[in-house]
């Protein structure tokens, strides 16, 4: 009876040591975050100010982001949505109005996931703006 | 005894459960990590490209990026630097070859922060560049 009760006492805790240290890799894979974003590609899709531009941020953030988001699977490690609020150099204007960007893991991938749908993807612009984005591909570095 | 057995046995497990919950506030701060960006201030330090426009990213990265992240204090919440590697949109010139963006939670306090060492960041961008950046404050939707 005491062995028995030893016995389950040492099962119990060592199920409640194997369920806590299950916890430690969500706890390294936040760490993580930040490191693997380095050498992740962006593709920044910027909006530019000038005068008569429009930009309906409501209707970006719920509708074209995320379908253009949906077309990248798994390639597509996350995406981020910034409004432009004004140049931080002194008398000069607003130079995006909006910036919204892609992190994803392969740029070919990325560029073969977006050419079939193309054609919608542009179909959509004039519901939110009319203003034609600059795109850059670039490299995380840091 | 076995009273002693199963009180040390329950006091073990309570223990272990607490400190496996203990690990909780850890994992939903992961998720934070993507919430709190939302509402900070980027500014965005970005160097159009243009022939016969230079850029040292390993100065930017070593030396200018680390000194000015310097004079933010605990306002600055991270720093980021890409390299601008193409135009998303074939047959476009690069936009930018390089940007360096930080976040922050207040835009003030970064003026604050800045301004009394403008000069001293001014006067070393002749040590990675001759391009004169477009500085961009945005704000984090999503």
């Amino acid at each position: 009876m005491k062995l028995k009760l030893i016995l389950s006492c040492l099962l119990l805790t060592t199920s409640l040591i194997a369920f806590s240290q299950e916890k430690q890799p969500g706890k390294s894979k936040e760490h993580n975050t930040d490191i693997t974003e380095k050498g992740l590609i962006k593709i920044s899709i910027m909006y530019p100010y000038a005068e008569g531009k429009t930009f309906n941020m409501e209707y970006y953030e719920t509708k074209h982001m995320p379908m253009v988001a949906g077309f990248l699977g798994s390639n597509l490690v996350k995406y981020t949505i910034e409004k432009g609020l004004s140049s931080g150099i002194p008398n000069q204007p607003l130079p995006f109005m909006a910036i919204g960007t892609f992190y994803v893991k392969s740029l070919s991938e990325y560029q073969a996931a977006i050419a079939p749908n193309r054609d919608a993807i542009r179909a959509d612009f004039v519901n939110y703006t009319n203003a034609m984005p600059v795109i850059l591909v670039s490299e995380v570095v840091k």
